[in-house]
């Protein structure tokens, strides 16, 4: 519960307004010139030239959001399309994201090599995205889920990593995309297990303990008479954004990893883009 | 305008459907442990411990923003009072933080010198406290601009400052608020010009060219009648954020920075806060 | 062994000449403005203001350096001293360094917390002193080693810390010393039981596995009449440097940690050293 | 002027001694833990991997050393070979360095891409490159100046910058051989305007005002009868060591910029090179 601050701070004001009168008196342009000295603690975060600048970000506590949301198991597509739409929405607002891909609670995006972005200050990049994905996530909610109000405001945790090759970037994009792929794999069989025969999220991850890619696979056909391969796009391999030139009706030609199947959707515009992924 | 990319995707993806099932046929277990080295490229950014943490948000566009959405001028109390239920917010959900100072379209956030949160990583300070305070802003508004609807999601940039002593951790809330003051004042003069003289912009700008905070006081008391002092603390002084422990009527002593007058707030909680000010 | 290059650096030329006329003929000084965007890859690495910048150095492969130059066991004065000596050398070549601390192969120098030196930048501080530290130990090595020629230069690996607090840097001086104590300690003992008892190496690691400081105080007493407490302080506590202006016959008033007894040496010069400890 | 402290240092230790018994019969041991946490004030500076690690060194202050060492002008070759010396001991000594190159009172060091010497830390590649670099210059001057002793240890600061692919690698080489070029033809032109006809430095300085190349080696060949580009290779494009397998009497294929020409040396092991330069 907030509260103003009234007479509390009120008398705490007058034991100090002494001193207060008597740096006024000084003057606040005098005073602002001899307090500048702390924009030097200001630390210079560059990112390292000719580098991909990723930054990935994280729902912070998303299962407990899930929870109070009635996300629905183990895939809210209306919660997918709505970090998708947020995603959109930072490749419109910021400058030289060339790529986008996401999955589950989690969304990376890919500056270009030379890009000069506020230049390239790390903390620029991380906050920017991380802002505007959270408001834009507010935003657009209602779009998405119609029943279902928002009940709080969400936060996302963000960092900065560079890598230095076509290589490193290829293979930090399939390493997501791997993770998405195991662990939708996992979540298909468990709620399975719990929604279709009854057991109890202990009983699950017992079943399920030790069981690899084939033997989930299995149990999933056999049981449940699910074609893993079958399932949707988006929830198996994620979701990847890339700028599309319409006018021309022409994509933009992005070789991507070969793992980088999945949900893809374009964004289009009629500027050229800042610059190609130039895998 | 967005497009799904379809048929363009799809011969894509054939062209590289070989390589895609080859990698497959591996199995992805195999290739996310083969991808992982690439967690090595994210940075460790621990800041430096027993130093004060400041995180400050600034308003990405925000003239623009005004413009778009009839920010009253020189100050919108509205938007003074949204931007300071969102710090409220990020205060309650975020962990240890000890005092927030705003003004205009900027809050400034202090972490306590010993925090441990999120190991002291400055890239989860900074985009945490972006994205709950972007999130909060869109999720508020309404409660704040009865008749103005939000029109687009905001953004914010953050930064992380260190300040190792409380004299600087002083002198950084001082240069803030000595920040506030001289654009307040400038800004109450410059509007009170237009608004009520009819000067063009232009013109107002040429009136105040080489004026000394002496002479604008003095254009406004003799040409507007307003005395500057008299003008609302919140306007010439920002706004001071800082726990008070309800339960027991009694603020924390915090020492502030004499200059710290403003409007000032107070969070109440029932636990004792993870750390005073200190100062 | 080396070798010139020369015939096969000749062909080796051959093949890459017509590129390089081609370079050449452009002429090297618009060349040099072509490659000049690589300095943007360097780093700002500046130390935060107001904190104690601490190097700290220590021998690389030192166990075989006192082996190849047949260093006295468990400690050889000659070695103690040359360090020392290079210590001061850089004392009395680089700025604004006010303490110095020394213990076995280490060296911990810490300059003052406003030092604006090379503008606070980390790389300068540590490879200038590491430099400075590594030429002096070969040009002084005569001086204490009279009849011990050096076989080969010594290398020293060094690194920047910084401390925020008077506090944070004394318990670093602390921690160096209580490090030194507790090795001089076990290799007084360790040493005492091989070259008077004629242990082998393994039998006295074996007689001293989980003892505690009584217990090895006791054995050196009871078997080798040592009294620990009388052994040299260079041996037990390091050796601190700190500025003394002697034309005044005045120390500077330095109030060190309590542990930090030790040896102490100073350096005299008639300037006023640059800023004092103010611990 | 140095002093050992001694009745001064007595009685101020006797004011601490106190304190100091009080300290110490808590006993080091638990003191030692006490303290241990300024090691968490230590940053991890490790490298960006896959990117090449250039190490950099300059000489401190080399005008004023090469002063009182009675250097030759406008090039020393006794001080050149010197130089060189210093970086093959350093290419032998420490890990991983695939190409050095040097000019005037420089040297830059650059290790290969996947190094993971010391853990990539960017300070262990830079101090340890520094202190043998110095050490060596003492221990070797000697060798090349038998008439000239040193009169005191010099110092070299050291930088590292990282260059995240092949490209900019040959560009950082280039912009370093560049500035040799520049350097060394107005040197090369202003000593002999000095040494033959007899200018002083300032008339000389006033000669060159504005020149170009072609000016300054029209200048040469007309007044001195120099064919600059008969001047030494290692005066005019500096110094470059790659390794070379003797055994099998074959130079590693390294693919220089073109630029690249200059003094060229090689060091000869068994072993193979820990990686190529893979230009």
């Amino acid at each position: 519960m907030w509260a103003f601050r009234t007479a509390r701070i009120g008398s705490l004001l007058a034991a100090t307004s002494v001193i207060l009168r008597r740096c006024l008196r000084l003057g606040v342009a005098m005073a602002k010139s001899q307090f500048e000295y702390v924009r030097n603690f200001e630390v210079q975060d560059t990112c390292l030239p000719h580098c991909w600048v990723v930054v990935r970000l994280d729902g912070r506590n998303f299962p407990r959001f899930a929870e109070e949301h009635n996300f629905a198991k183990p895939n809210d597509s209306r919660a997918l399309h709505l970090m998708t739409k947020c995603a959109q929405t930072v490749m419109e607002e910021l400058e030289d994201i060339v790529i986008a891909y996401g999955q589950s609670d989690e969304y990376s995006f890919v500056f270009r090599k030379k890009s000069n972005w506020f230049k390239r200050r790390a903390s620029k990049f991380m906050t920017l995205v991380a802002s505007q994905f959270a408001s834009s996530y507010v935003f657009y909610w209602r779009d998405y889920f119609e029943d279902q109000p928002l009940r709080y405001p969400p936060g996302f945790d963000g960092r900065v990593v560079l890598y230095p090759s076509n290589q490193t970037l290829k293979d930090y994009l399939s390493w997501r995309q791997a993770d998405c792929h195991i662990n939708n794999l996992y979540n298909t069989v468990f709620w399975a297990l719990i929604q279709q025969s009854g057991l109890t999220p202990v009983q699950a991850q017992q079943r399920l303990k030790g069981t690899l890619t084939a033997d989930k696979n299995e149990i999933l056909f056999s049981e449940f008479h699910i074609n893993y391969n079958n399932e949707p796009h988006m929830y198996r391999k994620g979701t990847v954004l890339v700028w599309q030139k319409v006018e021309e009706v022409r994509t933009q030609e992005v070789r991507l990893p070969a793992e980088m199947e999945g949900e893809k959707k374009a964004v289009a515009r009629t500027r050229t883009p800042g610059g190609g992924l130039e895998l």
